[in-house]
């Protein structure tokens, strides 16, 4: 919304034009884009942030409006957090595992240690639990210009999809293995050669031999990926990803410039795309 | 927001005034004040409508206000449907079961048989499994000029507080307890004598001996109301509500009146508050 001093110029400059155009109401919605990246090239992943958008775009009624641009199409998704801090994209929708590089305290805003929480319990102990003002915190340290919303529970990972069965922990030893977060160092620990990749990339560095084993979330974006065509052993169970959630981060100065019933709207839609995808996968991950 | 027509005929007959005021941005919103009444005196049901309506309004910025009304400040828990339909009321928070008396189908959307699934899973039902569709059915052939959100899953209710232990089911056969709803008619079934109270009137029903036993939803909401205070048993294991969620409810002509974003925000709010309920509570029920 223009501020009422610049509005006065503007009349005063332009007085008889502006009259008129005085006269219709929607003179009030100076329309503000914002450009957020997304990090998903398809599946239910990149469904959540285009459903997260739609909810910004229609509360907002024409006065705010998400851009979501494809994934690498601005920059690269691991420079991501950096362009939103530069003012180069105005927000991006990833997960905090994709800068965990700069810090492994994101795994605590993401996909933590296993705590004995769902990831909808998580996300109670940052909305409610102190989570939050740690984040800021973190961000401050790290000197990043943002402000972030979390969303959208996802449960236990499986292990993922291997070239050969794993029958004891042993033959993970050596292993080629794509995976993100707080999981690359345990894994790491336990002898794997972990690679973190973009989700989009698995499928064709597995296909490719480039990696000998894979996780990405769960059964519906890795079919999506068609892992089950360039593996024949997709283990279930495991640790190493209890629970994560998606982040929603926008450049603070941008965020902080918006009228305060859209800043509203942004962080409040974050709320309703974590329903919603529960929701809505309840039918797709019947699909 | 008015319409131009009469936005035009207004600065028509206040020339003056008009001018003034029309370079202010603002003239854009024409506030609309909803008037919803809660079905609820305190505890976390009451925060959940407090918490919509937060939402709600912090999200329109001033162009749209709910004001919540206290519980029987228009019209009683009973009556509230039929007053947001003949317009006495614009709006009603509180649950199907509360209706139930008009239809059994509106356990469906409130407080169904034991399906199998949880009160998230039956609201993935209403929002993608045809739910909606359903209910806006229910409401077209009993003639009411309602349009309903649903929100907050609520997990399996305890069978409640009892004057006396309950040690075999031949025991329930003839106490007078209070429940609403499905479980109403089964335990009814059962040989119990059933009351339909409003969650306000149990506690002091209970102390009179108007009733040997109630339930009412969850252990933090019980002794919010100080059940232990007049009761030693609490029954925690049953099946007679094995999931319920929150219905807030319009008339259908004021809805249908309004802006299209502002329709959109009383929506999402509703999804925004279905995960602030379960996030706040992982608080409140550690409380």
């Amino acid at each position: 919304m223009p501020s009422r001093r610049k509005f006065f110029k503007a009349a005063a400059t332009t007085s008889a034009v502006a009259v008129a155009t005085l006269a219709m109401p929607s003179i009030a919605k100076a329309a503000t884009t914002l450009k957020v990246q997304a990090a998903w090239g398809g599946g239910i992943f990149l469904e959540n942030a285009n459903n997260y958008v739609k909810r910004v775009n229609e509360m907002s009624g024409g006065s705010l409006k998400i851009d979501l641009l494809p994934v690498n199409s601005v920059v690269k998704t691991s420079q991501m957090q950096d362009a939103v801090h530069r003012g180069v994209l105005d927000g991006a929708h990833y997960v905090p595992a994709y800068w965990y590089g700069k810090s492994a305290a994101a795994s605590l805003f993401g996909t933590g240690p296993c705590w004995g929480w769902s990831a909808n319990e998580m996300l109670g102990w940052i909305h409610y639990g102190g989570g939050t003002a740690l984040f800021n915190e973190l961000m401050g340290s790290l000197g990043l210009n943002v402000v972030s919303f979390f969303n959208s529970a996802m449960p236990a990972q499986p292990l993922g999809w291997f070239k050969e069965q794993i029958k004891k922990s042993s033959q993970m030893k050596g292993l080629k293995y794509r995976t993100v977060g707080l999981a690359a160092d345990v894994l790491g620990e336990m002898g794997m050669s972990v690679v973190q990749l973009p989700g989009g990339e698995i499928q064709a560095a597995m296909k490719s031999g480039l990696i000998d084993a894979a996780e990405f979330n769960n059964p519906t974006s890795d079919s999506d990926f068609g892992m089950q065509d360039v593996s024949k052993h997709y283990h279930l169970a495991s640790f190493h990803q209890s629970q994560e959630c998606f982040e929603i981060t926008y450049n603070k100065k941008k965020f902080d410039g918006l009228a305060p019933e859209l800043q509203k709207i942004l962080e409040y839609a974050s709320e309703a795309e974590n329903s919603n995808f529960f929701w809505h996968n309840t039918l797709r991950y019947a699909d």
